[in-house]
């Protein structure tokens, strides 16, 4: 029986809550695949600055370093928005452990799920010719990490700067990433570039070029990020993997999740190259509807899905996880925020649906 | 009577034609508001490069500068793709423009006009709420221009870099332009940033409360540029104003520019502190369809309004076009592409719709 240590950081508003449910996923599949879990929790974000004075104590870092995955939840809330901004949840953990632990390989999956086409914003028929799209974002270098950063002057004549910086070693890996998920999907990389303006994003196309020859079964286009974001509004479809910089994934990323009308059911993963990774919910913290029991817990439960795949290379499990979820959801099991304004006193609770989904496992 | 002296680049693909369409706008509004236009036509783009070696040659940018104004059409095609990047169409002329006249505000409006939602690739109950923005972008400094930007190092570590840079000062008159607009529309800024990642933006946010200050009458809001292509296909109805950097107003001002899902209508500005300026449809030179007589003519007209209103002051003269426009789209003077496929075979040329708006005023 095979043993794995898991660091699980709930962190703020909803967090906790659909953890839970993720938590129970997992006990679930320990039996049924004859696996153990050891889930070692940690405060992060906003309620370690409560307890510990900082968002990122040592004990937490400490966790995540002997475990060979971390679970996250969410992290901040107005609450600890007026803190200077390098003390805040999201800088002093999330980027902090993205940096910690060299998570340059951001995956974010975005799909619109049947049945559910009439919850993106976009136009019926054109939602309607599908959307599944991997964004795959680098996520420890560019204009996030890049230095100098700064300000300097006085007067009007005060400026600030920020460096975006790509070395071909940093785009060869997160290239490289990108045409590996291509392989196992549609087989089309698009990548999202300002060629036309940034230095950077020459250098972008030319590793990029270079690593395609060494999959010939996967077709490499560019685009630039302006015309990106609207040709994802017109033709969904046309996308399968996007392979974006930091910038420009957090950017594609966040649009590609509105398309799709469901965040809820959106899960990261953020895995350096030794697959070790974080794993969260796309979506935030969500303060206003934390505590209410409302909260849709699937990204959550994709997210930990996400991390046995990668982390923990149990595909069966994962796949178990997948499948339960697409049934939950084609059976019509759903939180409010999925359901029209009419539909919306069939909503199930954030537990309702994790047992479902528990049970079909 | 009044004589005012207009440099008029034409440029590639469907620029010429829809061109000829704006000349006779205005040739109308000079008999009606009693006026003279010395139009003087110049070579610019990949039609320049083939006549004079480059895409702006110095008659043309002589012409410009004996201005008052510049009316442009578009640039580019494939012909000229395989250029060195310095010496292609947008770098060598657009950008070159830009930079050389200090056109540092971009203004974009964006909008859904009555009867063309179902254009908009949003879905029809959102589309309904209604749709009217003005990107207000940076257009001379930031990422685009920022010094240093280069490439050095070797192998695997050979590394690209680009700087972000923006001064007080630069932000400060940006946001003023922003300001200004709002007051004259919606009463609502809301600028567009990365301040939990970028030193610029927080100076950017700084700057724009200072500059909110002297403007009691409008709302600031902030929001980040990940959040903001989000919101703007959910709630496309709740911004006005929207007020960018050179990079995000890039990106906002294309995604805004789909949401109408009429690019062919669309005009933009970009003006520097004497209100000197480059006019020129927000689309490209569409080098698919040029020389049919089937592309849209009225954001090059609108472009032409826009250049009455900003450089030359004429605000009545604009406000005519501005109505014939609006009455032209109420009659279903359409092109092609603002018809639904059943309906393509009453589509107007873009000659037919020129003659119609000329007619009107
Ligand atoms: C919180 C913020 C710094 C972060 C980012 O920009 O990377 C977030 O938007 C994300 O995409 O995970
Ligand atoms: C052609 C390109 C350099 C230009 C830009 O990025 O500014 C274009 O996209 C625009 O928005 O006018």
């Amino acid at each position: 029986m095979s043993n794995y240590n898991i660091a699980v950081l709930a962190g703020d508003g909803i967090g906790p809550e659909v953890m839970q449910e993720a938590k129970k996923v997992l006990s679930v599949v320990e039996q049924k695949f004859n696996l153990t879990f050891t889930l070692n929790e940690f405060d992060v974000g906003g309620i370690a600055i409560d307890n510990h004075g900082k968002a990122l104590p040592e004990a937490t870092l400490k966790g995540c370093e002997d475990a060979q995955a971390i679970l996250f939840g969410s992290i901040g809330g107005p609450k600890w928005d007026s803190l200077p901004l390098e003390e805040r949840p999201e800088r002093a953990a999330l980027l902090a452990l993205r940096g910690h632990f060299d998570l340059f390989s951001n995956l974010r999956p975005a799909k619109i799920y049947p049945g559910l086409e009439s919850l993106s914003p976009l136009r019926a028929d054109i939602a309607a010719s599908g959307f599944d799209v991997l964004v795959v974002r680098e996520l420890t270098s560019g204009i996030y990490f890049g230095q100098p950063k700064g300000i300097e002057g006085e007067g009007e004549e005060q400026f600030a700067y920020d460096t975006m910086r790509y070395s071909k070693k940093e785009i060869r890996r997160i290239a490289i990433s990108a045409f590996e998920a291509a392989q196992k999907r549609g087989k089309k990389v698009t990548s999202v570039d300002k060629a036309n303006v940034l230095v950077c994003s020459r250098l972008w196309r030319e590793v990029t070029e270079e690593v395609a020859k060494d999959y010939p079964d996967v077709t490499l286009e560019h685009i630039y990020i302006d015309n990106a974001t609207m040709q994802l509004l017109r033709y969904p479809g046309d996308f399968d993997v996007m392979l974006c910089s930091n910038l420009f994934g957090d950017i594609i990323s966040d649009e590609c999740a509105m398309i799709t009308g469901s965040m809820g059911l959106l899960p990261s993963a953020s895995i350096n190259s030794e697959n070790f990774g974080l794993y969260e919910p796309a979506g935030g913290s969500a303060p206003d509807i934390a505590g209410k029991g409302i909260a849709n817990p699937i990204a959550q439960i994709l997210s930990a899905s996400m991390l046995l795949r990668f982390s923990l290379n149990l595909t069966d499990a994962a796949d178990a996880i997948d499948a339960a979820v697409l049934k939950t959801l084609a059976d019509g099991i759903l939180t409010g925020e999925l359901l029209s304004p009419e539909n919306r006193d069939q909503a199930k609770s954030t537990s309702e649906v994790g047992d479902y989904i528990a049970n079909i496992i």
